[in-house]
């Protein structure tokens, strides 16, 4: 089975023999501190790191099992206000986790800013936006330059509270990076990422940035919810960024990942132009297909499978029924380059819609 | 400061260099299976660890990030039934969770099985009953052997599901050990332990065994709480307990807290006896004092702290104003002793209770 469904990285870009030394000289150096519970908000020297890393106070960092953990713990924050918006498509968890939300259509820059303002128009009081602004899951859309000052702007006027969500800015292929919405409006925005990316995601070990007084609030539930974070890992993740790993593995992974980028879309140019569309992110993990009109993917899937290829329909993240979601991240290029072929094999060979 | 307040073991208890190595092999060893994501309800080899050893199929077993979040899952899995009973006293952090929950008092030989059957009478349709059989937190009271057949009897007869939870079992020092009420009653007991005791909290090990229906109807709820708990941790778990060090780690576990209590007993003995009483654990972390009549055990923290000794008074756990838990797990003997000397120059020169 070849999957473009699993967002998750191939175990080639895993750091295996440096992780493993690193959680030995973690534990071995800091012995109590991450063996024994440590402070609710994460293991504290990580904190100081990323703090220094946002150029922001360490006590505005909240360390969390993943980045998932740090978006319940953003949502408690938040009860009581009104719904949450988030982007249409968007990443299928926060989808399922919220009850209910508002959504905003994004195309190829990003974010839809003209019905964004259509919806505050007509919305009594969001509680905040999420958005994933860069190589965006599913899309792998990234948030045009203008745009970010544009909403950055807007969240100004609006105080609308906005969570940038930023798991993939760093597996970055080619081009520059824009600038985060944090950076242009850190008043009104929550930055959140994580190391799953980046080193593993195995280790669990997402944050976020708040205000100090937001992060200081969070203190009861977060004790409430586990005690403490798994801080061994935390303390193994902070060894790996001071022994200076990460930007060697980042090289690496970027590499590794835009090999297979490069893979899907010559495979998709060759077998599907002219009969689809897709996104040509500069890096992340996923693109997004638009396949002929009529067609249906979650129908296509069923073929698919049992031609031995996998992937996501579109509607789960809010898409159309003729959308999908492509990972990249955890096929090799070969196999990327004979799952397209076997997917495009079963697509109706019309125009493209 | 002198702490009886913190419930945690000395730094000393903590198996530093053997974890070190455990997380270096497991990681080495296991690689993409460690470091990506993996089952949502725990890493596949340590579910079947625990499976064994408590002769389940591991399909049950939930293993989480401590096993304050697999209450959590199991609260979630009977949100919309009716309260949760717990005793009265009992560990904090389920008092806190709980908006509302229903109290049974519990004596040196535990939950009071009268109390309880009176409540029943009472009440609609309880949840479950939450409670600690053995060196209570917060009371280090254990329930006799007797009390344990008639509990598992009355959960058959009224389908009372009981969550018992058991992070202290194996941390005893003297006696025999009593049958765990998931042994006599394994229809309606979720039996929840953890790692944080027997190896490290901060590695953030717990787990939860429950009916296969319901382990699989968390799955949902877990993923989206998390995706996937922490893999290396519990990796580096299994790995401690493949290589058998759980066996002789216990051993000298046993033999350090032994002698903090021994410290503490006797220290009260010589300065409190007769004007106060305490319970005498055969294990855990804590024993429960019961200061003389009239004394407010929140007004002597505040005076014991200048002193420099703390303890958590008794009121946080449900208990009366004047009892207080007093963990012997953090300090070491000498410690123990001086810090009972100087709590005891506190406590008014009265009658005991």
């Amino acid at each position: 089975m070849i999957s473009f469904a699993r967002g998750v990285p191939a175990p080639e870009l895993l750091p295996v023999e440096e992780l493993a030394d690193c959680a030995k000289t973690a534990i071995e150096r800091d012995g109590a501190s991450a063996l024994l519970y440590g402070h609710t908000l994460g293991y504290q020297p990580l904190r100081e790191w990323i703090g220094e890393r946002h150029d922001v106070d360490p006590a505005r960092v909240v360390v969390t099992n993943g980045s998932l953990q740090a978006f319940h713990f953003v949502l408690s924050a938040f009860a009581g206000a009104g719904r949450v918006i988030v982007e249409r498509p968007t990443y299928d968890r926060p989808r399922k986790i919220l009850s209910e939300f508002d959504e905003v259509p994004l195309d190829e820059d990003g974010l839809d800013l003209d019905e964004l303002e259509r919806l505050l128009e007509r919305v009594e009081r969001p509680a905040f936006l999420y958005t994933i602004p860069t190589f965006q899951n599913p899309t792998g859309v990234t948030l045009s330059e203008e745009r970010r000052r544009r909403l950055a702007d807007l969240a100004t006027r609006r105080t609308l509270p906005i969570l940038e969500d930023d798991p993939y800015g760093l597996v970055r292929f080619e081009g520059a990076s824009p600038t985060s919405l944090f950076e242009l409006e850190e008043g009104n925005v929550m930055y959140s990422s994580s190391f799953s990316k980046t080193i593993a995601p195995g280790l669990r070990v997402g944050y976020v940035v708040l205000s100090e007084a937001m992060a200081a609030s969070l203190e009861d539930i977060v004790a409430s919810t586990y005690i403490t974070p798994a801080l061994v890992t935390q303390a193994t993740v902070l060894e790996f960024l001071r022994r200076g790993l990460l930007e060697p593995n980042l090289e690496r992974v970027r590499g590794l990942l835009r090999a297979r980028r490069d893979a899907m879309l010559e495979a998709l140019d060759r077998e599907l132009g002219g009969r689809a569309r897709w996104s040509r992110p500069e890096g992340g993990y996923f693109l997004w297909l638009e396949l002929p009109e009529g067609t249906d993917s979650t129908e296509l899937l069923g073929r698919a499978s049992e031609a031995g290829v996998t992937f996501v329909p579109g509607s789960d993240f809010g898409g159309g029924r003729g959308s999908a979601r492509l990972a990249f991240s955890y096929a090799s290029p070969a196999e990327i380059d004979e799952g397209v072929s076997r997917l495009a094999g079963l697509v109706p060979a019309t125009a493209a819609a």
